[in-house]
């Protein structure tokens, strides 16, 4: 459903984004990864061995404000424009997913929420990967 | 894919929220909601009647705005704990959502972007007010 | 310096808004709140009774939360427009300031970092208050 | 006043973080750079010549996510930790605020709110800056 939301707003933009399978991918995965991150990091604070879950909170809420900015920033990445800022935007993105993913990892055999967390972790990178390759690619 | 993952976390979260079902579509929601006002935004500046359309773009940040916050706020909502403060931030969500919906509405004939924002609008707005009620039920 | 930026930006601003310098005081102030309820839940965190501090890491995550989107929604209150959603979203932000104030309070006497965050909160809340006041104000 | 309170966090934060006057300066002139983006990107809106302004509104609003980001990340580099994604995100902020001035100051002549915007990001991109090369010092 939010796909085909954003996917839908894309093909009435007046710039006719190319990619914007891509980008509509990209933006939906970074707000389901705000969403993982920021419930992961409330239920960890709800575990009884809380002081173990300490390092994964504030990663969550790192990787939740970063894949927040990149989800706002791939919805104006329309036209051409200044490729370098929104390559470096992904790029950090997906270091911010890839390290969130590593440590919910480490607990995902306690805790479930933590192994839903890094699917959404790692999809998010995954997508945030393919904007940026194809950025690199003619329209 | 998305409404899942929220809701899988919430089926693994220690507190074992009530009304997980109605809290995880309200955060799916308000993230989507977030999604197409930024999209809608973004195609308005595009567009060539965008004197008409700066009171939507302003709409559309702000809806944006709160939406962000009501889908990070309903995240932690899972313990009784002070539930004024969270009906405050439902009831202004769904004001925002309504005023939105009712600016891109009067744009939705030319620009189907504005179309697809008001459906998003309004049904961030429902299940806002969805889990408004919920809140006053008996857990 | 921070609050001068954002007053002379609104010194510029071609709708002349009334009340500029009580809504860039309500700016700042909820932007200074967003600093010290991060801050705050990250201390919170690193304490050795982090347990006993749950309640506030999450006040704290709320109240950033919702400071952020108003402070943004207050950077866009030019005009008359429509007040009944502005209005909400400062009472909002009022409940939030001070339920996280009052929660911050009770640790004050060991963690001076809550003491500071009360204290930001209580200031937001004022200027939120001010401006609530100034809306219902002739221009 | 802004920055008193953030430093007064860090002092009493209980890991002790080194360079804290380095980083509240950078969480500091984050917000500052989200208050005057914001407060930007609506002025030039309300601009007559606002069909000029738009690639300066689309900087203004990925400034102000990116610089949201980096200020609530910087609030939780107290730690060691993991410092390849810190410098991502704080490289990524300098290139966002960087872009951000330049289309600013292009238009600083006629729009004194590009001006005061511009001063704003080239002060954030160099306190990101000095926080880049502190993270590289020893403590």
């Amino acid at each position: 459903m939010t796909a085909s939301a954003v996917r839908a707003m894309f093909r009435s933009h007046p710039d006719h984004p190319s990619h914007a399978e891509i980008i509509s991918r990209c933006i939906d995965a970074c707000f389901s990864c705000v969403e993982t991150c920021t419930a992961c990091a409330d239920a960890c604070l709800a575990e009884k061995d809380i002081e173990r879950l300490v390092a994964c909170v504030r990663l969550n809420l790192d990787c939740a404000a970063v894949c927040t900015a990149t989800g706002s920033i791939a919805s104006r990445a329309n036209k051409a424009g200044n490729r370098q800022p929104l390559e470096a935007q992904l790029t950090t993105c997906i270091a911010f997913c890839r390290v969130c993913a590593a440590e919910c990892a480490m607990h995902a055999d306690e805790h479930r929420h933590c192994q839903v967390c890094a699917e959404a972790c790692n999809a998010c990178a995954e997508a945030c990967d393919m904007m940026l390759s194809s950025l690199r690619m003619p329209a």
